[in-house]
């Protein structure tokens, strides 16, 4: 019987997981260089952990389950909750500031589309414990150390940033009153993500004062942090954009990030710093995202410690990456060191041991040293051999042959084609150092 | 609110992560050297999928879940199914044999006790479309050239060897019905999980008759594949039985691997070699198993392709590594190579740039060559920021003080606490290469 694979997931053949590790290999080695440190939860959470905080849009596409038990799990849509439990368990053993990443593999029963699916992997760094806004530029730099190491550059992405906390005391002074704040960030957040017009026709819907309408749409119009003071006068959150851009000038980035109130980020929780990265070709599509979110653990039970993160998913950033012609399939392709060929019509050796046995034996002592090697299964002649090494992307091919009866192997570089004739020993000795063979 | 996490799962804080990757980096990397490639499915597949082929222990186990279109799917409790599918798909592209391997995180509503949880990891490696006992050879191969290279010796652990195909032969020659030998083999693989009176009680009951209980009997107690001839005559299965054992000898892990008449295997679907390997010290613990599985390809709707493989679970193998003090906390503990240490009393250089921006901007340039690199938070006292230097392992801390007026750097070794000044170029321009800060 056939049975299919399960809608909005992917099967990772070889060629598919050599791309799925190199950028979550990217992810772990730019994550570890700017001093993180990786930690995991369960894949399965109680349901109720995502009806704390996470937005109504996670919590439709729960995958849930009840077990034996009765109790209702989930299959974890974010690990964000997972990351509030496990800190607010040891919270009075970590040392602080907790910097840590992760990559979680994650499911949303979303409708798939392009860049959408149902189960898909997540970068995510955060820095809890650690109020000042040098911890945001930590993590916008770590965010945009990834996307340049890659290949990206500050034509092909920018980085928005902006501030809920200045937000709200920009709006507040348009004259928005404060309990419709939270519902004019999800109309601003779109600002980004949907057409001019459709964005102005849900402003002035939600506004309706036209008054306040042309002051709102006047400040979506900054382009600048010095604009915002010259509006609003000074103000602490102002002074800390300023702060924060100054550090990612100090840090080399400046480049890629640029200040833009259309930056709210959807999420109610949110309380400070928020950024985007935005391919600059594609005008609405944002790669990853993140901010400062200083009431999570306390929403879980914890103390009030303050925080900040970003996620980033693999399938946005793996069309980008296609689009722009950095998965370049060389840098992906696996290979052998070594494959191993037998000149197989010698049944036997001056000393009555096979061409096989002295093959696998081989092998086995090149493993050891950590080099990858294998010998063929069927033995045929010695061209399908060489063919079979070729199709293996082998960099050398070993060939036993009459040669050995004078503990002698033909070593032929599959580049180049050259061959050459070594000392059985003497290739072992060489295989621990850097000899040339 | 407090939200406890799921019976039977682990959290992974750095510390127990870097003992994951420490076992999941083996596998990958043993697995690479021996040829395998990297493969893997989704963690959901549809429930059917499992009702197929698993075992009845492995479909009770299973957490499943209806998705929004009333499709009923099964977080996977194995790999092998999702291998049979992903390798039927492609059949007719996919060139053989096929030598995979995939280290997926599986689910199974288990009881938690030692060395079982409901969330697990698993080392699989198959090698499909290559009948020669060659392929079973490179997976029993594969596996202890693993157990091996984390330190375990055949003093501590044996490779268990058989034969379901001598088996059956050899089962049928002391006048077991061919009927009854598939809940024959379920009984025999309790040889070596239970105590050894209860597994003869076990037998007795099973076989009923005294004179075929005395030969099977006699038959388990058998030590040596020429004792089977002795036994039984010759059969193409002992020969193939003695031909694997002599290639294990060439692969120098003769010392490791033993023939057993006990082991089995519980599954129906094993149909040539079988395998487990068992901790010396602990009599019932097997630490993982595999064998000839030629008929599975054909189950899922396929073609009758011939296949072997092996699983390792992390939780077992886990408990012995620690038991033989082979998890060492050193090789596991993360560290920076650098931190930076502001000398926090000067306001300004003369350059008029402050010491964090000087320090913000080195981290920067580091972390571009892919060193890993923190600077403090807390930009306290120089004795401070050294302790945190220490907490953090750091092998280097770079101090920003008065030097940097000459544009100079002090480079502290942290093991030996031996400091010395560098130029600011001369440290980054040795940053690529191999120079001694």
């Amino acid at each position: 019987m056939k049975i299919p694979q399960v809608k909005g997931t992917r099967d990772f053949y070889p060629p598919q997981m050599a791309v799925r590790n190199w950028i979550i290999d990217g992810w772990k080695r730019v994550s570890r260089r700017n001093g993180f440190e990786e930690y995991d939860g369960p894949i399965l959470e109680h349901l109720q952990m995502y009806q704390v905080k996470s937005g109504d849009e996670i919590v439709e596409q729960l995958f849930s389950l009840q077990d034996r038990g009765g109790r209702e799990l989930a299959i974890r849509p974010e690990i964000t909750p997972t990351l509030a439990r496990m800190v607010n368990q040891q919270i009075n053993s970590l040392p602080r500031p907790i910097k840590w990443f992760s990559v979680p593999r994650l499911c949303r029963a979303e409708r798939p589309q392009k860049g959408r699916l149902r189960e898909f992997f997540q970068w995510n760094i955060d820095i809890i414990g650690e109020d000042s806004v040098r911890a945001d530029a930590d993590i916008i730099f770590t965010t945009v150390d990834y996307l340049r190491d890659v290949g990206l550059t500050a034509d092909d992405i920018v980085m928005k940033l902006s501030s809920r906390r200045m937000l709200a005391a920009a709006l507040m002074k348009i004259g928005v009153p404060p309990d419709r704040l939270d519902s004019l960030y999800a109309v601003l957040d779109k600002k980004n993500k949907l057409p001019g017009e459709t964005f102005e026709k849900m402003l002035d819907e939600f506004l309706a004062d036209p008054a306040i309408v042309s002051k709102v749409r006047a400040f979506m119009e900054l382009e600048s942090i010095r604009q915002i003071e010259d509006m609003f006068g000074r103000h602490e959150a102002v002074d800390e954009l300023a702060e924060l851009m100054s550090l990612l000038e100090s840090m080399e980035i400046g480049d890629y990030c640029r200040f833009d109130p259309g930056i709210v980020r959807g999420l109610a929780y949110y309380t400070g710093i928020v950024f985007e990265v935005y391919d600059k070709a594609s005008e609405f599509r944002a790669i990853c995202g993140g901010g400062r979110y200083d009431n999570l653990l306390k929403d879980f039970g914890g103390p009030a410690i303050s925080a900040t993160g970003m996620g980033m998913g693999d399938c946005v950033l793996e069309i980008l990456l296609r689009e722009k012609g950095l998965l370049d399939a060389g840098k992906m392709k696996s290979g052998l060191e070594y494959f191993i060929a037998c000149v197989s019509d010698i049944a036997a050796f001056q000393d009555n041991r096979t061409p096989l046995s002295i093959a696998v034996e081989l092998a086995a002592k090149i493993r050891r040293v950590n080099k990858s090697v294998d010998v063929s299964y069927k033995l045929g002649g010695l061209g399908k051999q060489l063919k079979e090494a070729a199709a293996r992307n082998a960099k050398k091919c070993i060939i036993i042959g009459e040669e050995f009866n004078q503990k002698q192997l033909v070593i032929k570089d599959m580049a180049t084609g050259e061959q050459q004739t070594v000392g059985y020993n003497a290739f072992l000795a060489g295989l621990g150092g850097k000899s040339g063979f």
